[in-house]
């Protein structure tokens, strides 16, 4: 082959550029480092992460922000210790590319052990099925470009991981530039949409208090805005769930709150369950909107839900419906203008701490009304699992995409590695990622990531001396952890500097330094041990009541 | 029930418990809190770790030491982020049961989103398929503890890891006391047997310099004093693998070295390589056992190979040999005693460190070398991939079952989470954890949890710099990592010593205090960047021209 001339490698990653994948994250190893010659030789910027379970939250994160995200590891030790990852991103309808090395060919000819193979050479892509939309293992170049594209384009249209596995030879082989074709995008049946529209507009119509409910596929699909127009036009309240948190811009006149059953704020729980027509647009219908102990109060036939995969007019379904078709035309349709909305969900006044406060312990809830005082109109956050999540539900970020958090799939340790791609994919947001001790243990350590990229987030451990959430389930030695001088990871990665605090006025002080200073804070906040914010408590409640319902029912 | 019934979770941790397994590791989530609960009330000793990687390894490490490991964690974002280590396990035939929490009968009913869940309820389960050789979902209480018996079975059978998944509310019921039949071991067919032990003595005393390789099966059936006995009966010399190095003693004087085909010691290759009759005992037929690069010259006519899978005298093949009889009757068999056996790996010299030598830098080589001479004898030798494990084939231990390595599945990250298990299962052995730093910034956060049991390894990170063994391969930035100032560690964790060397008169000294002190002592071994064990310098070179051949075949 010529220097110039196409290889799988070199199409690979041009083309996973073209489609807007400007970073990659990743760890070589053996197998892989053909592959990663090539990506280090395309115009893609590649960051190392530390641990593979790092790798897929980066990459996951810079997806949510970026609209696809790429996660390039060495084979099975590398690909199997990333699955927990790449199972969020499936949960949660993240479009994530997954490349892995692979042993060649030949190498897989009378089934020898080679090293890093489990039980199969075919073991890796066949657990990568169970949560991935599409998969391909590049054993013939000839079709190598072709199986690119295929996968790739599943994830973009299902916004699901996808899983492409390569030979370590494979990678350097020379290809034919492919003749790529546009595909048309799926299509309504139009019959059943105008019967659908027809019916949505009876009903929403008929209803004195309809209210939207925009959720995440809205943002995966990048159909935001038109939820947003289809409020302002006749002026509906418009809710976000604990996943879509902040897609729909917190400053919007019409945004009343997160919506999630029993752990919402109480003026949102209201005005979405005493609504009598629910848009529950592109939305997850999972036990976390319900707030996670069925306390959501929705009556099926008062609702309208339109998602990816179907569409439901109260109680009556219809058939082959795009979700985009389907809000264009509602915000076409002959709806109702509605008087202007008086939001009762009113905006939380910047609360100058009292200087008589200075000196008290520090609560969850009393840490975010102080951080949403201090934190810079353009931040974004990022929440771990836990009450670092939780918390944040009645917290305002300004901005959109704003905030990040795996709010169903509830993996912990997602904050600190999401970051790293959230801040690639954004850099000039400050990134504010909250952890409780017990996640922060998990991948905290991957600041140093975060060093090496010179980033400049800032870091709050939430410090309860264990894991906290669960104590309010089931209490015992089991939830407790050894207890970090945490501000001595600035001293191991050499990079950032410490605050521990636990008044009131010490937080503030740390957030108004360290938002000051362009550079990577890491604050221990320190709260009392059995101290949770207001939807833990009722969370614990809830939960509770539930499992001893359900026992009773002899489940 | 009353307050002594038996229930699900107390007949698993007591069935458990007396198997041999004395400790589990783990950390919990909601799914699987009464599972906890039931864990902390049994005689098993828990000790939970900061992430799930480490869970499994640790449990692992626990498993090759002590016979029977249990990692304990939750649903899907426990059990899928441990999968990497579950591999391992299975790749390497380590027993090891996986419990996890997981959703209720109830809550799968009309298959609702329930946080943690990715694709089906039954995602997990397929997934473990793929790593397990038996595994079960508890869905039936009458049935549990017949599927417990069953699974932990298979493992203790097929040394391979088992999967249990117990429904959150499950754990709780209760249960009659079961009755567990004793199954009788599977029987060789006495006529095969008869005959593949004639083959074999027929070959054995045929040949001038019969040689046995004692590989990692030998030791996970219980079988390697039969093995011993074997070579001491008739004066045959025996080697080890990578894999099962330290299971025969280092200091039997017909020990003669790890075989790894190109990799070994070169009296070692010789002494195999050139034997006209090469009894592999339990072997992994792995490309690590040939060297990585094929270097092995063994021919196959020559061999006689006895697994628990097959048994080959030379090119035939013997059906239905049980491995423990096979050995036990060639014991017995007519075979001709050797002479006293001239053992040409001479025992090293403890070499002690030139004066003059003591401002040198440490290199790789001097490091082990120096290490030999100072570690104590019962000390516990537990390596991570890289050169951490290379460069240790030339060290000998003095005790059994003194060394730990992932050396055919090859996934960094394992030997601080390893040595914890190894450390709960043999408390008074020194455990020594060697990993390069690439390794060790992927799991070396897990000294938090030797902090909290208060464990006292010597911890050595041998600092190259970044992906040394890699580098020797293909190098590109990919390879670099964040230079962390290892030491603070201690600071961080507030537990243990800090040591930095750089010369070979300071590793000493370090060492000598480390042996010296009942503590943690972390020393950060600083050694030139481009330099590397001899193994890693050939297996650097062979990996190259192997990879250029194939690549010439057109493969």
């Amino acid at each position: 082959m010529t220097q110039d001339s196409l290889t799988v490698g070199k199409f690979l990653f041009d083309y996973l550029y073209a489609q807007g994948a400007k970073h990659a994250f990743g760890i070589p190893g053996d197998f892989a480092l053909p592959t990663f010659r090539w990506l280090d030789a395309s115009p893609i910027q590649l960051i190392t992460m530390t641990h593979e379970p790092s790798v897929g939250f980066a990459a996951d994160g810079y997806a949510r922000v970026n609209g696809l995200g790429v996660a390039c590891v060495t084979y099975c030790v590398g690909g199997l210790n990333m699955l927990n990852s790449v199972a969020c991103a499936y949960a949660e309808k993240s479009p994530l590319i997954v490349i892995s090395g692979g042993p060649s060919p030949n190498d897989r000819k009378n089934d020898p052990l080679v090293h890093h193979k489990v039980r199969t050479f075919d073991t890796q892509r066949r657990i990568f099925e169970e949560v991935t939309c599409a998969n391909t293992v590049l054993m013939n170049p000839e079709r190598a470009a072709e199986e690119i594209v295929r996968v790739v384009r599943e994830v973009q249209t299902q916004c699901r991981p996808g899983y492409i596995e390569i030979p370590y030879d494979v990678v350097d082989m020379p290809i034919a530039a492919p003749v790529i074709r546009n595909v048309p995008p799926p299509e309504s049946d139009p019959e059943n949409l105008e019967a659908a529209i027809e019916d949505a507009v009876t009903m929403i119509n008929g209803a004195k208090k309809p209210v939207i409910v925009a959720d995440i596929e809205l943002h995966r699909h990048n159909l935001t805005d038109l939820a947003v127009e289809l409020a302002g036009k006749y002026n509906i309240p418009i809710a976000a769930t604990l996943l879509s948190k902040s897609v729909v811009s917190e400053q919007n006149p019409l945004y009343v709150g997160v919506y999630s059953g029993g752990l919402s704020e109480p003026e949102t729980q209201k005005l979405v369950e005493e609504s009598d027509c629910v848009l529950l647009l592109g939305a997850f219908l999972s036990d976390v909107f319900m707030g996670m102990d069925n306390s959501a109060a929705l009556q099926r036939k008062r609702c309208i839900l339109a998602t990816t995969e179907k569409t439901l007019i109260g109680l009556r379904r219809y058939e082959n419906i795009q979700l985009a078709d389907f809000v264009e035309r509602l915000i076409a349709a002959p709806l109702t203008v509605r008087p202007r909305f008086e939001n009762p969900v009113s905006m939380r006044e910047p609360l100058e701490l009292p200087p008589t406060q200075e000196q008290e312990a520090i609560t969850v809830e009393s840490f975010f009304q102080i951080l949403e005082n201090e934190m810079p109109d353009d931040a974004t956050l990022i929440c771990d699992t836990g009450d670092a999540l939780l918390g944040a539900i009645g917290l305002r970020t300004s901005q959109r995409k704003n905030f990040l958090s795996d709010a169903y799939y509830l993996s912990m340790g997602f904050a600190v590695p999401a970051s790293v791609g959230a801040m690639a994919a954004n850099p000039d947001s400050r990134a504010i990622v909250i952890a409780g001790d017990g996640a922060f243990q998990m991948t905290g350590i991957e600041l140093s990531t975060i060093a090496k990229e010179k980033m400049a987030p800032i870091v709050c451990v939430i410090n309860n001396d264990g894991y906290g959430t669960q104590r309010h389930i089931i209490d015992g030695p089991f939830n407790n952890i050894h207890p970090w001088d945490y501000g001595q990871l600035c001293a191991l990665l050499r990079y950032g500097t410490p605050y521990r605090v636990t008044t009131k006025g010490e937080l503030k002080r740390a957030l108004q330094d360290a938002v000051a200073k362009p550079e990577m804070a890491l604050i221990e906040v320190v709260v009392p041990r059995d101290d949770c914010s207001r939807p833990l408590r009722r969370l614990g409640e809830g939960l509770g009541k539930l499992r001893d319902a359900k026992k009773r029912q002899g489940g």
